[in-house]
């Protein structure tokens, strides 16, 4: 199984995750962006995922909750600064902080390797190293792990 | 007359500017997110500027063309992630980057400090630090004087 890689240098603000898919980039960008196939992948432990609100253009908005068997739900929403199949810049925000406005810089690219591979190269960059070093500590890279190992599924699926 | 303090730590992508206004709140925000205002204010020296799109609400999106007399343009967009009198979460673009995708994250607050005043805290978020270094060496703090000093001016015709 392809793995993330997960750089996060002590004196930065950024996380960097870099992971390969045994997808070409088109089928990589459409499980990124379609509601059917994003409430397949984006899923956490014992969580399913809603897409409340997926606006895909420059501009354009998106909010999903992730919600378990006993009701308990954590939302993130943020909006699209740039979109296309070759690279996405949004704002990334969890709802489930004691204080809003703690927001992120998320720069996803997507390249194409050939041979029906696409590398993901994901920037994401926070407002202070506190605010990286929580995300750091959520539990974050077990989550993504398992999430990305669904969207090889959901790619496979796709054909 | 107020002057802003400008802090960039050097092992940070933060660009942190504090600036006091002889005004209240309502009004600074309302010179903020007002086409009419923003072109009297938004200007470089020898530019006057052209607020091509605004829209301000969660997810609007804006960009602000400057101009001089030999119709040299510079522009700048983003998206809001976030707007209210109290904050502003948004990013920002400028477009005459060699490289599109160079993105900064924009959080302003705007304090009531009683008396009429208000204070802006602004941080500014860069994806690296060579990102940041490059918007410190581009002269961006003595504009910053200059474009904040005229609106201490549009504040005191607004009444």
């Amino acid at each position: 199984m392809n793995k993330a890689t997960v750089i996060a240098r002590p004196s930065e603000q950024n996380i960097i995750i870099e992971r390969v898919f045994d997808a070409p980039r088109d089928k990589v960008f459409a499980a990124m962006t379609q509601k059917d196939k994003i409430e397949q992948w984006w899923i956490g432990p014992g969580y399913d995922v809603h897409v409340e609100r997926l606006d895909v253009r420059d501009g354009g908005s998106w909010k999903f909750v992730q919600r378990n068997k006993e009701g308990h739900e954590f939302s993130f929403h943020g909006v699209f600064h740039y979109i296309s199949p070759e690279c996405i810049i949004q704002t990334t925000e969890f709802d489930g902080l004691p204080e809003s406005g703690h927001v992120g810089l998320e720069k996803m690219e997507l390249f194409d390797l050939g041979n029906g591979k696409t590398k993901l190269i994901s920037t994401g960059t926070f407002m202070s190293v506190a605010d990286r070093d929580g995300m750091l500590q959520s539990g974050m890279e077990e989550g993504m792990q398992q999430t990305y190992a669904r969207l090889d599924e959901v790619l496979q699926e796709m054909k």
